[in-house]
């Protein structure tokens, strides 16, 4: 396996770590396709934005570098890169200190190709997300709920689940944002008090909105998601997936889906 | 650094471990005396009601003869011990297998006498306890709720924070829970939603009950907080700390509080 610990290829991590410790850290999970990275600014955007509200003093700059340069020897495939807040001693109290960069390389994703093709069913998870405004948006090291929900179902024909928050609004899959289409209109859950805000969500919202599509985010309930036209998730490594059926629910595969997906095309394999 | 992981002495641990990933496993501390620790079975207790949450399979008597066989080589210091759910690819489903055992010998730790003796300050936190049924009671990995909370003060002045939750309930300090004392009757907040149960807590509830004093778990508002006649503050490592401040508010140091510090002296340094 390809993997650094701040630049210097390591396959283990100090048992101080506070990642391990607490969770105490962001990470991204970045598609390289012959050692380029489509989504990198976004990736690096949103990495910076969290270690501001995490308070870790970022370089983004000397990341750039460092993904550029692990993405050349990875070739294909997937880095994840984890950034914590490094060693520290027992106790809460953060140490200042640049994050420790953690990146892995990983064969590419294998997702069934007809997931894309011609949809997905949804697994409603009872796995409820509670509600942070803190952590809201941020992708970090935090991820029991995410553990859980995904233990509810085994069953290979759901091939994401639906999560909604403590108050039973509809937020996000498990690894997916979420998007709906009503009457034309592009619209996906704000992540105000919980969930991921992905960078593949934020690559469609801009694309679609350049494409003159009208966009919103807003909170959507149960209801508001049964009504819907089109349903889709998105990740920043499949890209789109259709969602056709949920219990005995059932969507079809819409216009602006298929749109959408060809607006992404350059962005993905295949 | 005394450490082990799975048995054997290491520094560190796999990349791949997941928690380190998602802070997918609970983590105890334990006070360790001469190699003896006093709370050993409550802490065998709750990481066995842990693991039986999180569906990892654990075996408790291997576990408790790992910990005295450290233990006997800590002499004396705290013991931390971290149950991942070992190494993952990528992903949140979770692999079928016995957790990983982290062990770490620290020193003893070093509060100031007095905070004991004369009673602490609290830090009123402004960061919220998200509500979460099924992680609420667990020492899990998810810890950055303390972590930012920890991060709000640095006067040395307060001693712990007083974390609520996000409906403006008292729950507990950031690494202690608390307790009220009200017509004589002993009172802590109920940890359906969210907190920690603590070792400590659950035996200052069974010596008093012994003691005789009424005991009862309840949802304490700030003002029936501000209302209370004594307050303390409890963890497994330094006991009781009575709490005389918060903000502009006052408690003083009173006779039940000294009673259940007297009821745990055995379990105690000095």
């Amino acid at each position: 396996m390809l993997a650094w610990v701040d630049g210097q290829p390591a396959d283990s991590v100090s048992l101080r770590d506070r990642g391990l410790a607490y969770g105490d850290g962001l990470f991204e999970t970045i598609a390289v396709r012959d050692g380029q990275m489509p989504l990198l600014e976004r990736h690096l955007q949103r990495a910076a934005s969290g270690a501001a509200r995490l308070r870790m003093p970022l370089d983004v700059d000397a990341l750039r570098a460092e993904l550029l340069a692990f993405a050349g020897q990875l070739g294909s495939g997937v880095l994840k890169l984890l950034l914590t807040r490094g060693d520290g001693l027992r106790g809460y109290a953060a140490p200042q200190q640049p994050p420790r960069r953690i990146l892995t390389g990983n064969p590419p994703s294998a997702w069934p190709a007809q997931h894309r093709a011609q949809g997905v069913r949804l697994y409603p998870c009872q796995t409820r997300l509670a509600r942070q405004p803190l952590l809201a948006g941020l992708k970090h090291l935090n991820r029991l709920e995410q553990v859980l929900a995904r233990s509810e179902w085994a069953d290979a024909a759901c091939a994401e689940g639906l999560m909604r928050d403590s108050e039973g609004l509809v937020i996000e899959g498990v690894f997916s944002n979420l998007f709906l289409i009503r009457d034309g209109e592009l619209l996906t859950p704000a992540l105000t008090h919980c969930g991921v805000a992905g960078v593949m969500r934020a690559e469609i919202l801009s694309r679609a909105a350049a494409a003159g599509l009208r966009c919103r985010e807003l909170e959507v309930s149960h209801e508001q998601l049964l009504a819907a036209d089109e349903v889709f998730l998105c990740n920043s490594l499949y890209g789109i997936w259709p969602v056709v059926a949920l219990e005995d629910w059932h969507w079809p595969v819409g216009p602006v889906t298929r749109q959408l997906q060809g607006l992404l095309a350059d962005l993905l394999d295949d």
